[in-house]
């Protein structure tokens, strides 16, 4: 099954696909990006991914030449072309370019849009069964992360650390010692019987996965809570996980080398994953 | 003359040079740059640029196939093909691609290399003289930027309000009050008759003209101190400027609209900036 590669209005081969060098998505990452999955062939909650870009171009001030609508529609082709049943969506729009380097952007900039259509491995089952592990980091991003910008090499660095410790992602703190989320997830604890989250703020993407957690437990009556998380709290957590679009909901059971809880998953986690799934059946179904 | 670009290895017309979509500059801002300007055809203090580019890349574990000698000769190269006397040469070096999208790099990536020659127009001696304008704004950045990192969209959205506002760039301050630098200058103030700048640590860029500067204050003996300064000191000023590649030294007069001393370019800059010219002859003589 062929990769999918959609490029400024055209369908293209993915190995034909190329930016200028003064695109301004490559000199300023001045640019958002989006990753749909698909289940069944079937984007995953499209709309909800999209409108979070739309308010991401609003603060970074760009207009694109497509509507929503337009865009679920290029997904759902780019889905039918792709043939694929699980696979990733990327979306990426930037400022495009104007000629020579300038931080200042101008009316007239004509934006950069691609789309490509990639398989993914999902995450086999024993090794979310068995937990995975994290490290804290510092927060080393801006304080607009409800923003999904390319300028990621905080995100590159520091999981490219936990990566090389055995860990899935970190856990990142601000300076005032509250834990934001990770660099590709969000982050819950199970602290006191409580489920909690960092609230949406500025400072944390609004997740597709993180909201659907959120809607579980409050259809299930799971105590819950968005109120942010200290890093001093999170070892003593009953349970821990992350939420992203990849690997759905994620079990920590060791963060710096330090046990949560017994050092299993545990049955918070379990459960909303299961939920989640069928959520996803749910909502894919032909 | 001739716009110039060098490409991995080749030079090209500037208008056919692509890279791919899947980049890690461009998906992920895994990149770094420097910008050095020409004088009479020579490339100013090229060595300090490449050091910082360096001292950069060790931070990035990023390795390229050029030493800095190398980059030295493509500069001379460059700058050569390109006629040109007062220009811009830039340089932007990525972790290239290997394949599907992943935070986590791995060994065996291919780093891009991109070296470009683009005329500048120079600052106008009246626009100096008399004096130009900046904003206040909280630093949006990471915490490490003495690395040259193309993750630019918050310096492109602070940048592109400064210019709106009439100002030439933003004094950017922390959340505990202190001030960095500008989106592409450091900056200087004049308090109590001392020229201070922010220290060389990890949340400024060691700047090319910001060295010479304090080079130029010890050699005259003009009272200086690299003490970071209060964002609330700073309308109490005798003077302020910033100090960058393009501008050279730049005489604020105005910060928040507050006049910043008598609202006039004051002598220490314009002292500055004419020592600053000289030792830019005496180093680009021929």
């Amino acid at each position: 099954m062929p990769d999918v590669c959609f490029l400024n209005g055209k369908f293209l081969p993915i190995e034909d696909a190329y930016v200028h060098i003064e695109d301004r998505g490559f000199q300023f990452g001045d640019s958002l990006y989006e990753v749909v999955r698909m289940y069944e062939g079937i984007p995953f909650r499209a709309s909800q991914h999209l409108d979070r870009l739309f308010r991401g171009l609003d603060f970074i001030q760009l207009e694109i030449p497509y509507s929503k609508d337009d865009l679920i529609k290029i997904f759902d082709d780019a889905a039918k072309r792709s043939g694929r049943g699980t696979a990733f969506i990327y979306l990426q729009v930037t400022r495009g370019s104007a000629g020579p380097r300038s931080h200042v952007f101008v009316p007239g900039y004509k934006p950069t849009v691609v789309i490509t259509v990639r398989a993914i491995d999902p995450m086999p089952e024993a090794t979310r069964e068995a937990g995975l592990k994290s490290i804290t980091h510092p927060d080393w991003r801006w304080p607009n992360n409800y923003v999904k910008a390319t300028t990621l090499l905080p995100n590159v660095l520091i999981r490219t650390k936990a990566s090389r410790l055995g860990c899935y992602d970190a856990v990142l703190y601000r300076e005032d010692g509250y834990i934001t989320e990770g660099t590709v997830s969000n982050f819950f604890a199970v602290l006191n019987g409580v489920l909690r989250t960092h609230p949406l703020t500025g400072r944390i993407l609004a997740g597709v996965t993180r909201n659907a957690v959120l809607e579980i437990a409050k259809a299930q009556g799971i105590p819950h809570e968005e109120r942010a998380i200290r890093v001093d709290e999170v070892y003593h957590a009953g349970e821990t996980f992350f939420a992203d679009t990849y690997g759905e909901i994620i079990p920590i059971v060791e963060i710096d080398g330090h046990k949560i809880g017994a050092g299993k998953t545990g049955p918070v986690a379990m459960n909303l994953w299961r939920a989640f799934r069928e959520l996803v059946k749910k909502e894919t179904a032909r």
